[in-house]
């Protein structure tokens, strides 16, 4: 498990300053990085780092070049965050642990499911009938795809994900542990102080480059279909709602909630632990601070935050207690500007 | 899968006016309904779209029926959404996957678990010592039941459900993938600068009719057990912390979550990403907004909230800045007023 | 299942007064015990209680020994709320469901896995190549332990917990159903619009006497570990990004996110639903309160809060919609000051 400097080169790309001879270990960060190990320079505010530095090799931008080749071995690529997302996934296919094939004999595919032949069925997972896992693509270990529900080409089902029936995830999407993708949504109807249940009839749609995170939960759609964009990235714990509709290449960090019917636009962020309601649309390109409360529609693109800030406690309670009358302290100054 | 109208009505009541012949092929909204689907006017919010839809069959209210009929077919009923929930539900028995019964080939059953005849047990499934499963209760693929757990008849258990020993569900009961009843509750006694485990020797006892959200925990008690009412009804990713008690017919929505020991009394709401902490008491019909945080008990049915509103993030960096000043701000305020 | 006031004490310590022959069946509230229960008082507010209970004995500090005495038999000992946690753990080990040794009979255990002698792999259990299962370790229906990973001594995982590739729990550890240590960080390069997924090549090091709650989440890392300390508590629902390091002793109360690369000091607590921003230290002994925001790092021990008090829905509206102008407020107050 090492690789020299040319060979890095030879497959991603940049210019090599320096000895490229040099053979890497590992990659790292600037901090825990030696001799023998690849790191990389993302952004100005870790320049100083170059300094201190142990790296035997460091991804640069153009700005930095002329300093880095002074301390040794270094790529030179426009956009060094880039390059490395691109050797940790080159990374990955050395290194990493080998794309399986086959149906393990744990296993239990229902007679009319279709499981591609270089598709991997792992052990104790379930394929029900009607059901396809198209070519390339990885269920793990214990995981369900329910009746008629379809895995796309080279997706990656992580163990314990859950597709119900009449679920479809694209192409090279990936599903982490936990997943549930297509329980029912939460729809009741009010009738003499109990509630009604309001059966889910439609499904949930996940585009092609789509990742999930570990026990997030997307729900299927009353009537019509929750439905995922391209490229759309969630991370762990979050909650999608029924009917939802998410637009391509929007991001979500965890913990965020996406309640019912609502519908975000096309690269969009929504930071952790954010909620939006339901019903509600935001525009595309919008940015959400994480543990924000999106309680309107957003129709203009922009960063928006409504977070309390934190405090001593002390400090807080006071500050608190005083929010309670904040609209009276509003009304007292009014009046005190009249007078004036 | 079509279905007349008149076959509708003879079902579910209401009254027809129009064409009762007409064929139905699927339920769908006010927006995506063509002229073989059913659609339906909840609020008087909707009535524009009476103009615009094409659906086949309206189902409205009294006062709309004489704008309905104009346009075409209608089921006129004095409450159109409970209407569409009970269609919703018939729609389900009519086209949805068949209730199975018997136990599944590769399922573990242990040698003194009781599964009623008429139960099923599906693929991978673990049903312990002891355990009690009854009639027509639906236990998923990798579902557990655990030591001495019941399953209420016609209770349907999701894939990979957990029901922790000791634990019970009531009859009637819909529990979706991911859900953990009766993990332990979070207790540990302060010694030393360590945390010292409180066995948790309660279970979970939820009472019939009840619903729980995909990957929602409701922990075991410590002493004694931690009870959901009839009726109530819980979203995705929420946490009931140990021996919480949820009054009937209380809704709670998702990733909300209840800290140890807080009552909840019935018919209440609970909004998504809210929180109620502990030992706190919530009186019956009592409604919490979506990410409100419930800091005392609350002893008056109501609607209570506590959001920071959302804004642009540069307006928002200065009123948080302000904010935490905002004791001060009041008692320069009195100062100027007692000048006056 | 029934025990004498003196074999407790025989076994536990503490000071026996009253009738030691006294028969105990359960551990219950004050609130709840019987003749035959057992219960403690832990805190000065729970003394008016010493009046009511009809507990058959009480675990009482010295301060209160007198007037228990009075009563009928207690325990008297220092602190009777850690008394009552090792009284509850000597309780589950007398009469809890049994430590069981062996592998399960339809579990699939790797070729070249390590499962210690004395070990329990159950039912459906997934012990993949090159992982270990020490000593004592206790690894539940449904379990999946990735290539490579290791389960501590001692170590308990409930049924359907997750250790992916690589990933390390260490010695008496307690893992709760759903818990998925090792899913990949969120990581991904903006590149012309699209996310370029940055492969999560480190991994997840759990310390000693840790306990992970149900459905919690602990992202493997980029590069390098994330890294739990000795004695760390997590409770159920909590995301914990990658690279996240946290120090010994520290807890987190449910639904509690710690977004990537941040460092919590030792001895911390963190409320339910708080949440710590990216690359964010904590110092030892920070309190966060419960939905509490961290948006800096905080360098000095104490308690912080950040939460909007909850009010009236109708209050709540005005005092909202003024903090939206709480910073043209205070230039307006400025005014009135300056004409003075």
């Amino acid at each position: 498990m090492s690789v020299s400097i040319a060979a890095i080169v030879d497959a991603l790309g940049g210019q090599c300053l320096g000895d490229s001879a040099i053979e890497i270990d590992a990659i790292k960060s600037l901090k825990d990085a030696g001799e023998r190990d690849i790191s990389f320079i993302s952004h100005e505010r870790y320049k100083a780092q170059l300094e201190t530095t142990r790296a035997g090799c460091l991804i640069v931008g153009d700005a930095l070049a002329d300093q880095a080749k002074v301390r040794g071995a270094c790529i030179v690529t426009p956009d060094p965050y880039l390059y490395y997302a691109k050797l940790s996934q080159w990374w990955r296919r050395q290194y990493g642990s080998q794309v399986q094939c086959g149906v393990h004999p744990s296993a239990y595919v229902a007679a009319t499911a279709q499981v591609a032949n270089d598709a991997w069925v792992g052990p104790f997972a379930v394929i029900e009938e009607g059901a396809v896992v198209k070519r390339g693509a990885q269920v793990g270990a214990h995981a369900h795809v329910g009746i008629a529900a379809q895995v796309g080409a080279n997706t990656v089902l992580h163990p314990r994900v859950t597709i119900a029936d009449g679920c479809c995830v694209g192409d090279r999407c990936v599903v982490h542990s936990g997943a549930v993708i297509g329980a029912d949504g939460f729809g009741f109807a009010p009738h003499e102080g109990e509630w009604i249940k309001i059966e889910q009839l439609g499904n949930v749609r996940i585009g092609d480059d789509c990742e999930i995170g570990a026990n997030t939960c997307i729900d299927r759609g009353a009537l019509g279909d929750t439905v995922l964009g391209q490229g759309v990235k969630l991370d762990n714990l979050i909650q999608i709602g029924h009917n939802v509709k998410i637009g391509d290449h929007t991001a979500m960090a965890g913990c965020a909630g996406v309640a019912g019917s609502a519908t975000i636009g096309a690269h969009c962020t929504v930071g952790g632990g954010a909620v939006v309601l339901g019903h509600l649309s935001l525009a595309d390109h919008v940015h959400i601070s994480a543990s924000s409360v999106v309680m309107r529609s957003i129709h203009k693109a922009g960063h928006y935050s409504g977070v309390f800030p934190l405090d001593d406690n002390s400090q807080w309670e006071k500050n608190a207690a005083t929010l309670k009358h904040l609209h009276q302290l509003r009304e007292r100054l009014r009046a005190l500007e009249k007078q004036k």
